[in-house]
């Protein structure tokens, strides 16, 4: 039975290529300083092993990364006899002695060595590099070994130790040009296109850790104006002029973006953007409405995977056009259509309990309001392509936040302003779609 | 059997008198609070619930906190049921799968409380606190929960988050009292005399943690000398004129003290004298030699319960008088004796494979050397009351530490100077001691 | 002539003793130093020379540091015969140019080395410290330089270079116990004492200056306090419970200190409170009043000097017992008159068109108006010396200050509540004070 | 005669013309502002007043200013009657008091002005500004305003209130902006290109002043290398492959701008050389050299000026070529005479006593050596317009600099490398320019 789980547990052994010795040699070596790591020696030389092994692990090629994972599943698992014993011992006696022996060694030794890893300087952030690996394609089976980091870095990288900080242009270049490159809504065209996201009729705020100074862990980036704004790109316009922010009532929140795949799954978003609208309110008392611009990513795929619907069909014709927004008799006969079918999108189409698109689970989970569809409001090509130009605005009120949480995690009821549930309930007539 | 379980974990019901009526109840609420922040409302509203129960924590007593610690056990424990079932399913079929499962069942849902309570302000600090509750006495039963929050500070408090911060005059008086505070070695007298401790020819270290940024976790004083200094006093006179470090060639750890109770176990003094060995040797090129100045604090217990031995039992009697190291002739016929019993206590007597006192093994373990055993050098009452008035000199030579550390934890052998060994080696004649 | 005015400026040879010869050495060796830093090779070397000067300077003794100022005169003053020809020739040809020579000449070489002495680190502090030199007693004839100096500090330390900083318990302790040393109106008695002072209900406001920046230059203590507070002890005890600063609605400015000696006659004091009052007044909008407690620091000696009044006879005879103000019934007697006088002391009595009390004179220049007498305000004997025990509070009120200022400044009138005007006239019998 | 100094002073009337009577207004009511800010209301109301002044000069086109300067001279110059009557003064009884007195009236009150402008937040930037202003072509008239604030500010910006900072990639970008901006030798092309020089093989430093903290003041940039680079555009390729810091013998500064132009006249550049020339000197034991890459900027002029000698005539045909220096065979020719006619043209041509070039007045003046004419070293159409595509290397050791600087200074002789000294001594045969 051991002899099967260890084989559950180690990869294929004929699946590297021969020419790839060299790297072979050095994930062996990296193992050999693991154990080191793990001995005596490394109670005293610990910082020393574990610097020259995260030196190691970032001078491995992907082949070789691979096979350090492989005999990281193979030599720092849990003993699958001991846990077996463990199990037994506290199945005959329950008591706080037995459960902890258990819990001892089902704790696979890779999780003592992250730990000892992470006494180097810089420790932290090569293990975040590492899970970012693991999270590669085809990496099944180092699942384990990503669930350990993953369970490590979210209990590290917990709410309390991030610090929330403003970025504004007096911000080192070091850190902005990684929100340059970072950006995952709206692409930063350059230095200029930067700065004039960080003007003072802007807000952008990040969340860093301690243990990495220089790398922003998720921004957001917020736009002050009058009214709620419905129009992505004048917001993007790096030559719109800076509004007067003492008439500003509104902040819109048109991008937020998670800057480390290696924290996936470690949830930060839903602090950032409630931190924000607490502090923004108090600093801003004018302010009155905190609301998103938000992609609705996934309803253009819909609309495709939907296309022999009878009130799609035809309308998917118009808008496979690629000038259609360009248009204005056809955009304006597609409208009505879109609208509708975006608000139903948007509260009726499930997976499961929750609504098909992901902003809108993130935003609505948080506790937001779905409160207007916005219609040719992100007329990029991106924004056309996955969004058919439409977008959301969700708001944040403080004080319904808990309710609205409540009713979406509880009932599956998603929180909407009358105006979207009257654009989902009642459909235009099909009829007044020309077709071609 | 689960019956039994839950009584072995629940401590006695009847040990609360009857007045702590209002404190049961506010242990009571505290805990709907914990299953609040456990539930989807604490997904939304995690950071003000998390605040009202720190709180609500330290509004509590002594005894409002033994009851919350026992709710604690009996509500937020692993289900022994579930541990069982998953137990089970892994010894039918090890796998990844069942591994992970029984590894998320034995982890105590009390786990991931803390972490939720982490996010709000201060609250690892509170946690902190928590667990120095549970290290009082008496607490036996709770065991579990302390066990708990040990893996979860060990893992929080990893050198890796820690930051080395050079203590001095212009450090914000609102740490310079917790070290006057704090100080376990060399009481501190107020702050004329921490004052005379940060001058130029000292040096003052200590880690912090970002989550308590006002809270040294661990400091070590420092005297820049001439020559390895053998005697405690002058070190500690505030108006001991000030060296010129240009001469000095030795840094002479005089105190090291841990700052937070609730984090005892966690091992901190080892890094911080090794990097400051580091960080001093860099910018100091004169400074040749790093050594303690330590007590040794179990010798005189040691000596007491030896008594009866033929060649301690005279010394006794001569020790017990108060005044015996002001007179120069008992003194220096005790002398021999004492060098000679104090070298065999810290060379030869073991509890286990290791020596019997703290001080020497917190040092041998590190990979230094007993260097030099020094004659009526603390005689403060303290001194010597515990270390009969001798210190030692353990040398810290950077590249030795690590032969050293494997000697003494491989081999338990002690490295220790020739010097030392002579003194252990021969004992003194007997009949020098006259007797009354 | 030239003679004549050279005499007029050095001051008497033989005024020095026989014994320092020594210092006469160095400080004739540092004017070779001053020479050569005025010359070609001061420009290259200028930071080296400037450097060993200013140390030279500080291992003066006072007989040396007064050759020195000596040689100053004698060496590095306006040319006599230069400026002559230069006044002649504007008097001939009045124009920008001759006006330009006419100013170039009249000023000092002294100005130049004094800004050539500040190019070395440390520069500005031994100036400040050799104007505090050249006010001194006794230094009449050496006017010129200190004159030079006022000009050069005052033009330095403008306040717009200068820093508002908040003191509190995080500020260093090498700035805090320089408070404790300065503290100028309620001595600071050590550290408990300091730190009651900063506690949440207390401000304490420093202005600094970049070039001396651990140095405070002034710093103003305030209570936060509900109403104004008529008493000074309850401030001023260590142990006195901290109170809610929710519930704060005055900022009672109980002391104000100038640390710098070298800085006498450079304004920073108004500069200070009116930034505070703007501060705290937007930090704190439930602060309606901002006031001070101050001392009438003349009072007694104005009592003392009008002795023979016919008013003020008998009572002085009572006030000449040190325990007056513990006997009741004299206190009570004594309270109606003492008040009269004062406020007739400060609103009525005048060296020229100013009010005699020089704290007097501060406030109501600031533009504050006076507010309260306070009676057994201040009972500590420094109190009972200088101002019979009685306090005044000024009030400021922004709106209100330039007003008041005017009316001040322009026509010589005192702004002050009905209440103290009706003190000051109408005097109580004097038939009432019972004679001894 | 008054009458006459006053219209002398004044500027021509009817310079103005007829369209901007508005900015008249504006500059009229900022004279009643500076009236206000000199009076008693000043004292207590002096920041309010001066913040107003200082947005209402902002505010005023370049007409307007010009009025303002005009009324400032007519209104805030000293009193020549005044000036005249204590002159006198001074001449029949030269004494202390009456110096003080002359002193006092040729100090114009524009000083005092611009001291009360400068508590504003704020105002010192403002002052710069003005003085920039002043610095505009056809502003002789003004010359008495621009020489108060040349002496004020270089006052103010004394080295000793400077600070010296690193510039690399963690500077705000704020700053950095600034220096793509403000180089004035070689242009940095955008972002990408200033990165590169950031980079750790290149030193950037500034100077800043606490008033003006987003502003450098004079910036240096510097590459570390091995050996002394003789060529410019390896050093400016934003593509170069960074080097190896720990192999560099040689800090090469191959920039230096001067960034403020209202402190033209402030010595800055020379304290900044030599302060990094000792800190990198301290921090990088390896740098043995210090040596910059130096423009010749008036050279190709002075060609032009000399044209008609003969040993330039029949060369600058040649170098008239635009593209000389891409032709081997005519920049071969070329190579000795424009070595030797550089060489002699730095050492030998002059202007009084000091040579013709201004950046070799510069580094001579600060104790450099001329050590080496480097050839074709900077071929950019602004190298090859000015210097003729050659640079020199100035070296910088600081043992010899005060040496080199008397020399130059007293003995008007130019340090020189015997290479550079042979260059300048034997000119090549003419006859071997083939003439076209």
């Amino acid at each position: 039975m051991l002899r099967r789980l260890f084989q559950v547990f180690a990869p294929a052994r004929d699946r590297q290529p021969v020419g790839i010795r060299a790297d072979r040699r050095s994930a062996d070596k990296l193992i050999a300083d693991c154990r080191e790591l793990m001995s005596e020696k490394g109670e005293v030389s610990g910082t020393r092993i574990a610097t020259r092994m995260l030196s190691g692990y970032q001078a491995l090629d992907l082949a070789g990364r691979d096979r350090f994972f492989d005999l990281l599943i193979r030599n720092f698992s849990p003993d699958p006899e001991e846990v077996g014993q463990a199990g037994d011992a506290y199945r005959k006696h329950p008591s706080p002695q037995t459960l902890a022996k258990l819990q001892r060694v089902v704790e696979p030794p890779r999780q003592e060595l992250f730990r000892r890893l992470n006494i180097a300087p810089g420790g932290t952030r090569v293990l975040v590099e590492m899970r970012a690996d693991l999270l590669r394609e085809g990496q099944s089976s180092r699942e384990p070994i990503a669930a350990d980091l993953e369970h490590l870095l979210t209990s590290w990288f917990n709410r309390g130790f991030l610090v929330l900080q403003r970025i504004d242009w007096r911000t080192p270049a070091s850190i902005l040009e990684k929100l340059i490159a970072y950006e995952a809504v709206h692409q930063i065209h350059g230095w200029n296109d930067l700065r004039r996201r960080l003007a003072v009729d802007r807000r952008c705020y990040a969340f860093f850790h301690p243990a990495l100074p220089d790398e922003p862990i998720i921004f957001v980036e917020a736009a002050l104006t009058r009214g709620m704004s419905d129009r992505v790109q004048p917001l993007l316009d790096p030559e719109a002029a800076v509004a007067d922010v003492n008439t500003a009532d509104c902040a819109l929140f048109y991008s937020i973006t998670n800057c480390q795949k290696g924290l996936r799954g470690v949830p930060f978003g839903s602090f950032l953007i409630k931190q924000v609208v607490e502090d923004l309110g108090r600093e801003l008392p004018g302010i009155r409405r905190f609301a998103t611009l938000s992609p609705i990513p996934g309803f253009r795929a819909w609309l495709d995977q939907n296309r022999s619907a009878p009130d799609i069909k035809g309308l998917l014709e118009k808008l496979d056009d690629p000038e259609w927004n360009r248009n204005e008799q056809i955009a304006a006969e597609l409208k009505p259509h879109l609208l509708h079918l975006c608000a139903r999108y948007l509260l009726r189409e499930k997976g499961g309990k929750d609504p098909l698109d992901s902003v809108a689970r993130f935003h609505l989970r948080n506790g937001a309001r779905l409160e207007r569809i916005n219609w040719l409001s992100d007329t990029t090509s991106k924004g056309l392509e996955r969004s058919a130009g439409l977008t959301v605005n969700y708001v944040y009120r403080l004080s319904d936040l808990e309710r609205n949480h409540e009713l979406y995690t509880r009932e599956s009821r998603i929180p909407a302003s009358p105006e979207v549930e009257g654009l989902a309930a009642k459909p235009p007539r099909v009829a007044d779609l020309k077709l071609a």
